[in-house]
């Protein structure tokens, strides 16, 4: 049996150390090749400089940005076989810089020592499937020696991410703004804009995290428009919330109460596609950015085609532990360990959890829902079973301190779910730390005080 | 027979303009797909705000930015079919903007009535040929449905173009510049660099026109870095050549003479690849961006499956009218009015060529060299014969021009090889003239003075 992991970002390695894992009991697993069309592994916490298409002409994956810490606590997101008090070896605060998260995604995967499943710099063009053998035939192109494969595989694991593809909105005018419009997928270092007016689209995280750096790092203002309803934080005194969009002329920008706004930027943040260009309609997931995807079974089996997988399609409260979760499942499912239930069945179930999750009423309900899907997957598994109640706890936590201060929020910390370690407070608070790096993160409060 | 043509800018609507031409001459033609994924015609003469990947997630095909006039005289690309005289009703000045050639592009195009052989917002995602029934079979994307179409054709002629996938190379530092690392294909509004320091990449044109553009629209200075030899033109005071970059380091620009400069954005204009992600290695043209491009015969017949044909696909100092040149061969070639040599004369065709050109000791033979390519083309079918020597002749002026003023060659005229007007001079000089825009271009002298 052959098994092809597209992606190995973190849901992709999650499969990879599932597999490996079932291997390190004694299990006999089946050959894996994980495709990657970037140069390493790590997914969005790979740090790319380059937007637009990357060194093969491929679009470029990075939605990611200098100085981006983590927006929710890293409580929400650790791994249960592999925590941070291990990688780190010490406790440490509650919200890293990404260089921090690619150390410790990079630190378990390395352990597992399953690096050469990789093929690296290979961008899957094309997968098809062969009723009448059950194959998927996968073509890749490697884009170091600008030459393609075309392998057949039993199963084909789509891990790809959802959140690099962006969303772009037209607006009257744009065609003549006399600035730069960006979406945040091509966001990457806040310094551009010191000194600058902005004006940002949308109110979700990009909005807010993107505006808060630029903020951090000098813009002159920050105006946030927006379409439905404003984020309502307290803003600091040049960050203002106005209503939608309504046209741009020249530099200036006019909502839709009337009043106008000179700005020499406008930053997109206006959410993402699941797009996979390498798929047909046949193979190809079409869904919202939601909690529970359509057409997949168990939030993982694409209903149009059982052999077929996806991880990580869902809208992601829990990240790294919801992607291990999903891991094992599949594997297990792989290894017929769990067993399929008919097409009927498999349609209810996602249309069930849709059905849940538009009863839900708010974001803690949301943050519960999610963690009741992954106490639900983990229980049919061996992944380590955790404290997913204490996971959500510092969702709770974490949503309040942004309530009370939101550009101090990163100073709070929470207890681990997986250790029961209580995170240190970081040396610097946020606001004041410039230096992103993994080095001056790691430092001890007195040598940062050098 | 069917016939797929992939591309709707110059080219593919040249090949769609020489099948409608011999039908209008009463001859029978083959059914016409052309695929284009633009939601309009012009291909890099459509501008385009976006830049990235475009509003289906395909990466954004325009490379011109706004206030681009054209860097070569209108006089080296007229249509022998269509001169501007017929479009414009009126004799125009030499360097017309981009608005103003889209125009006159369209007015041919409209003229032959054929936009409902094209399928606009539709990408070409694969296409592949089987030996067996000797088809091609084209899958496309329809944007707008956001559904896959797969077609079979006899013939496929690939116009897609070679100036939108950017060359991007690496510098040390790029990761932690603080500032704008940009290619030229991303580059669309000067107005965002006024009051900056730009570095800027490469020696050729776009090195050359990105840097007036931003100089005219108020830069504070330009310093173009070249890795073989500067451009050497009369520059601005503010306007620098400095040898090859060697890092970058926070704001501050490293050359290869220990030299350094702080600057705020980085404009890579470091060239184009010939990319065509739809096609798999036994169709896919590899060729450095040449006038005598590999594995061509004629320049157009693919070698590696004569049934497969490519336009456009030389580096250019004719365009329009050596796209014209090469789609009515193609077409006669598919109408069976002109037969293949085999396979080892094709070879030696191209190779020739390259034998040729590497023969070409500057660029007055290369441009001779170019002109004869077109004469050969255009003496095998009834595109209307032109004065060739004509257009090298206003490429000569034009050389002379610039040499001689940088910011003011874009003031001079020349006459037509096609009807022998000579060209009026532009009401404004190009350094004054702010407005791109078409109507400000036709506007009379006492009007535009007004
Ligand atoms: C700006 C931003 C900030 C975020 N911050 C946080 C945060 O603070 N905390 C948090 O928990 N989550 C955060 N996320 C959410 C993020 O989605 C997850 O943390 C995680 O990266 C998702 O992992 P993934 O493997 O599913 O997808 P990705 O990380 O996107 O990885 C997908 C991988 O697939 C590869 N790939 C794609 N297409 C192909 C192809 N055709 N062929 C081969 N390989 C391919 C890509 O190169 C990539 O390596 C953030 C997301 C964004 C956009
Ligand atoms: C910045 C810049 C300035 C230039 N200025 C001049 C100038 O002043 N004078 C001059 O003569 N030439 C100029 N050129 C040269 C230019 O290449 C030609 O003028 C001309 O546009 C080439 O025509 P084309 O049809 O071959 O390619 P393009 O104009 O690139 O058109 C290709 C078309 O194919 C479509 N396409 C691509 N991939 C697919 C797909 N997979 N499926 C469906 N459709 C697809 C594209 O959307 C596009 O419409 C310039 C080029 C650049 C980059
Ligand atoms: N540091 C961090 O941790 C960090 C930083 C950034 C992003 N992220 C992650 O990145 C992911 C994506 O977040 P996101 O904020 O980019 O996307 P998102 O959550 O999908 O939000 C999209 C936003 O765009 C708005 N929008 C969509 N179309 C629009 C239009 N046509 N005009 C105006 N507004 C429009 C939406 O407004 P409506 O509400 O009106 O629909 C919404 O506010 C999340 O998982 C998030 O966790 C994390
Ligand atoms: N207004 C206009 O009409 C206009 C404007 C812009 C472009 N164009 C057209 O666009 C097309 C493309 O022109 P172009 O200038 O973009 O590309 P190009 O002619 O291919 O030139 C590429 C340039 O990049 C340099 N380069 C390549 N790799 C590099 C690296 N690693 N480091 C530093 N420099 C590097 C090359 O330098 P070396 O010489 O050292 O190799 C060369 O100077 C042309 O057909 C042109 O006519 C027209």
């Amino acid at each position: 049996m052959r098994i092809c992991v597209i992606g190995a970002g973190p849901s992709g390695l999650a499969q990879l150390r599932a597999f490996q894992a079932a291997r390190e009991k004694g299990d006999e697993i089946p050959e894996i090749v994980c495709y990657e069309k970037q140069p390493d592994w790590g997914g969005l916490w790979r740090y790319d400089w380059r937007t637009g298409v990357d060194e093969y002409a491929n679009p470029v994956h990075g939605s990611m940005y200098r100085y981006l810490w983590t927006n929710g606590p890293k409580e929400g997101l650790e791994f249960a076989d592999y925590t941070f008090d291990e990688h780190f070896g010490k406790a440490i605060a509650s919200y890293p810089p990404r260089a921090v998260l690619f150390d410790y995604i990079e630190g378990r995967i390395k352990k597992a020592g399953v690096r050469d499943w990789i093929r690296f710099s290979t961008v899957v063009r094309d997968v098809s499937f062969d009723g009448a053998s059950g194959l998927f035939t996968v073509i890749a192109r490697n884009g170091e020696t600008d030459t393609e494969s075309a392998e057949d595989f039993d199963h084909v694991i789509v891990a790809s991410g959802h959140f690099s593809f962006p969303n772009v909105p037209y607006y009257p005018g744009f065609e003549g703004f006399n600035g730069r419009i960006l979406h945040a997928h091509d966001f990457r270092d806040a310094r551009e804009f010191e000194g600058r007016d902005l004006l940002i689209l949308g109110t979700s995280y990009s909005a807010e995290d993107v505006g808060s750096q630029c903020w951090k790092y000098g813009a002159k203002s920050i105006t946030v428009a927006h379409r439905t309803a404003p984020m309502g934080y307290d803003w600091p005194q040049n960050w203002a919330e106005v209503p939608a969009l309504e046209k741009v002329d020249g530099k200036t920008a006019t909502f839709r109460d009337g009043t106008t706004k000179k700005v020499d930027a406008i930053i997109l943040c206006t959410g993402y596609k699941h797009h996979f260009p390498f798929l047909g309609d046949d193979l190809r997931l079409k869904t919202a950015n939601r909690l529970a995807a359509s057409d997949l079974y168990k939030g993982v089996v694409y209903t149009g085609n059982p052999r077929l997988f996806y991880l990580g399609m869902q809208d992601q409260w829990f990240t790294f532990n919801m992607f291990d979760a999903q891991a094992w499942w599949v594997r297990d499912c792989i290894l017929g360990r769990i067993s399929l239930p008919d097409a009927a069945d498999m349609a209810d179930d996602w249309t069930q959890r849709q059905t849940d999750e538009d009863a839900v009423a708010d974001d803690h309900d949301a943050i519960v829902y999610q963690g009741d899907y992954v106490k639900e997957l983990i229980a049919e598994t061996d992944y380590p079973s955790f404290n997913v109640d204490g996971a959500t706890e510092a969702f709770f936590e974490w949503k309040k301190h942004k309530k009370k201060a939101i550009m101090a929020f990163r100073d709070n910390g929470y207890v681990s779910p997986m250790t029961g370690t209580m995170a240190p407070p970081h040396h610097t608070p946020w606001r004041h730390a410039l230096d992103d790096s993994l080095d001056a993160y790691l430092q001890t409060g007195s040598e940062a005080a050098e």
